[in-house]
Parts: structure tokens; sequence; C-alpha cells
């Protein structure tokens, strides 16, 4: 059973900001061999000037693949799906291979379908990120307070999945937990994609540019998501379109609901509904 | 021209959150002839513990609205309108009144018809809270970094106008503007309102507890809100009713349209409205 220690060789594919902090909080927890892959050359550059990584390479090294124990994709779904259907037979058996998608049911069936016998996909949602992209935003504080799920298919063995349970403790994640596929991606959906639509259809509600004067923390705060990277959330959409698309349904309900109680003067309904809300509302402070 | 100074004789009817801050920063600033109003006896003695008031009584002292110079009606609107149809009599002439409403169109004339000739009103906004209610949260701090909007009818004088501009600058404001009713309510109905209604509706969206374990700051941020004082904004809503429901079907039509872009994999069509969003939101971080 392989153990992650100082000397555990992972490589990291994909240097942004998800990636570029990975590297970050595995060498100052002393990890002597991290490998790093980038599209482009100036982020290999970049991740060894900060003592990111101990080798690294804008091509696909195959010697790297070769000696990496453990392979971390933080790569966007589809560029992952690309990667492993063009490289993924290059990954030696006996490897552990984890990703950080956002979705899970489209990505874990054909990323383990795609290496080879012997190496073993176990997929994890670590839920950190910043509004800025890049490996000179990356930051493992990000890691602080927040959320490390795992995902294990039926393929998984034990190990593995303690393996990659055990990168999350190293990581410096609050909580490490396990889901099902269809579990995770129904809570996803709502707890991170339907905010995001909430806030995205906020922004795109009012064009008045006076209001930016007027504008409260409580706006503010509504719409900091609202800043967002369009090429991976269109993605992280589509891939996860029928869960997403049944949270969004429910959401229009309750708006509308909330719309037909003030249209028809309802005060105890609206009282009745916001009543809800608080009560709910209360058992989600941070603890 | 009266001119605010320290020994400016100020009655603040209603010492609940917003009340007790202004009485809590007047007082700071040296005010020494600061009365108080209050429903509730354990209010007023709680006032005069802290030094936030001179003098104050849990009845409508006379008195007291005779030497006031200026009112400040700290209510709720409904039991502000009541106040003022029941005691609006007792105000003498050349008082100047003000008020902390978050509505306008519906309160400034009936509250100006309330009051004798030669009392004027000039009401305000001030853009500031607590989710939290009552004298004992009151707190000064809200104020800085706010805004103060003074929303003048066609009957104010200049002078009353600026008087209340002083005192929003002596309480700390960092920004007093002015704004018409009608600008004033569709500003507030979407910034403030309408973020509310998003709030209440993805809170009732979901009764799934296992959630909370997996909510990241994104949920958090974009629900704080959530717990919310239904008495009050019940209340709120109901009296901004006509602005709030025209924001709230521009919202609706918003996310009607995303979901249709999702539901028909139109990715162009949803990194379109990702790039408006991400565009508009810029212009509001704060400076």
């Amino acid at each position: 059973m392989m153990h992650l220690h100082r000397d555990t060789r992972i490589l990291i594919v994909g240097l942004g900001l998800l990636g570029g902090s990975y590297a970050m909080a595995l060498k100052k927890k002393g990890f002597r061999c991290i490998y790093g892959f980038a599209r482009r050359q100036d982020t290999i550059d970049y991740a060894f000037e900060h003592g990111l990584i101990d080798e690294g390479s804008a091509e696909v090294d195959e010697d790297l693949i070769a000696r990496a124990e453990m392979i971390v994709f933080a790569l966007y779904p589809t560029v992952l799906l690309k990667w492993v259907e063009e490289y993924g037979h290059l990954i030696r058996p006996g490897t552990v291979v984890t990703d950080v998608t956002g979705v899970k049911s489209c990505i874990i069936d054909p990323v383990t379908a795609a290496l080879p016998a012997g190496a073993e996909f176990v997929s994890v949602h670590p839920m950190a990120g910043r509004e800025v992209g890049g490996i000179e935003n990356a930051d493992d504080r990000i890691f602080e307070g927040a959320n490390y799920i795992v995902v294990p298919s039926e393929k998984n063995t034990e190990d593995a999945i303690r393996l990659c349970e055990d990168l999350g403790r190293e990581l410096g994640f609050a909580r490490i937990s396990r889901l099902s596929p269809q579990e995770h991606d129904d809570m996803i959906a709502f707890l991170s994609q339907l905010t995001h639509c909430v806030a995205v259809s906020l922004m795109c509600a009012s064009d008045d540019d006076r209001l930016v004067a007027y504008t409260g923390d409580s706006f503010r705060d509504l719409t900091r998501i609202a800043r967002i990277n369009d090429e991976m959330w269109s993605e992280l959409f589509l891939l996860n379109k029928d869960a997403l698309l049944r949270q969004m349904d429910t959401f229009l309900e309750q708006v509308n609901k909330m719309r037909d109680l003030l249209a028809d003067g309802d005060r105890e309904g609206l009282r009745e509904m916001m009543r809800i809300s608080t009560a709910r509302r209360s058992k989600f402070d941070k603890k």
C-alpha cells in the first residue's frame, strides 16, 4: 500500500490557479518531487522561479509521467478528457490519478476508461478557488476552511481513496468527505452553479451605471461571483446540465411564488417565506 | 438659517438599531442635547446607561418635542405614518423633521401632510444596517463607507436639505447625495429589495440539511441576507410593490433566458451573458 510522504513523486498536469496552489501547498510542506506540466513555457518558468515545482515541462514529458506515483489533473474538464484520450496510455500501472474537476458524473467513466489497466482514477473536487485565475494568483491559503470531496467510483480501491484523502489533508483542507457522483453533482448544482446563475442573471438585469454609487454590501456580496470565467463556467454548466436545470427550475418556482405573493399583497405569505429562509440560513453560519 | 452644532437639540424617535446608532454617533461627536423616544422603558434605561441620550422617555413627551430643533424618525414606515398621524400636530413650526425610511414615494406626501405649517420634512435614506436589530446592537461604525441619500420633495427649502446633509456628515457617512423619490425607489428595488428576494428564494429552494457541510463562500455570501427581519422587509416590499415587481420581472427574464440557453446547449449564449456580467460587475468593486 502506498503512503503519502515527502518523497512521493507527484505530477501536476496544468499549472493554473488550482494546480499552482496545489504545488505551493506541497512545496511548503516539504515535498521534494513535485513535477508540473503546463501548456506555456512561461508558466513553467514562473513555477521554477517561485519554487513551486522541482521538475517541469511545457511538453508532455513521458519520463516524468513514468516516474510519477501520483498524477493530479488540474485542467478544465474538457481539456482533461482530451488529455487522457491522447496521452492516458503513457500512464504506468500503479499510478494513482486524481483531478480537481467540479463536475463528476460526466468525468469519472471516460477518464477511468482512458487509463491503462492498473492505473487508478480517484476523482476529487477541492471546493476552493478565487475569482482570478493563473499561476500568478496561486495561493495555498484558499484551502484553509475549505471542503475536499472525494467522489469514488465502484472501481476504486480503499487504498487509492485513502491516498487521495491524505493528499487533501496535506494540502490543508478543513474537511474531507466522500460523496457518490450523483450526490456530488446535485449538491454542486445547487450550492455552486445555481448561485453563479443567479449572480450573473442579477448583473444582466440592469445596465444602469448610476447604480454603482449606491451599492451596498448586500448587492456586492450577492454579485461577487458575477465576475466569472466564462470559458470554465459555461463548460461546467453544460457538463452538469440536467442537475442544474432541475435546480434552476426549483429556484424559479420560488421566485415566481414570491412575485405572486407580492403582487397579491399577501404579507403573511411573504413573511412565511422569509421565516423559512431565516431559519434555514442560520444553519449555514460558519462554525 | 439653522446650522448643525453641538448644542442643536435633536430628538430621535425610535431607539432601535438605526436610532441607537444615530445617537451613539452624535454623542461621540460631542452633541449635548440628544433626546430619545422609545416604546419600552428598558430601551430608554439602556440608552441612558450607555450614554446614548441626554433625555428620553417611553411616553410621547410634548415638552421634548417642543424643545427639539430636529426630529429624526427611526421607525418602521407604517409605524412612522401612524406616529405622525397621531402626534404630528405637536411638532413646532421651524422644526426640521427627517427619517431613515428605505422607501420614499409612499412616505413623503403623507408625512409632509401630517406636519403643521412651518415644520419641514426632508426624507433621508441612510443605507446602513446590520442583520440584527435593537439598541443593544447599535454601532456607529455601520455608517463608515455607507451612502446617505437625501430625497427632497418640491416643498423642501435648500436650508433644511443642507441641515440634513450636515447631519449625514456628522454621522460619518462616506457619501451624501440627492435623488428624486422615483429614482430612489427604483434604485432601491433593484439593489436592495431584489437582492433580498433572490437570497430568500434561494434558501427556500432546498430543504436538504446535508448541504450545510459542503457550503462554500459563494453560497454563504449570496445568502447572508437571507436571514431577514420578516416584519420589516415584508413591509418594505409591499410599500415599494410596483417598482419591486418590475425589477423581479426583469430578473426572472434573465434567469429564464439563461435556463433556455442551458437547455439548448447554447454555450456561446451562456458565455455572452457571463461576459456582460463580468464587465458590469467590475464597475461595482469597492474603490
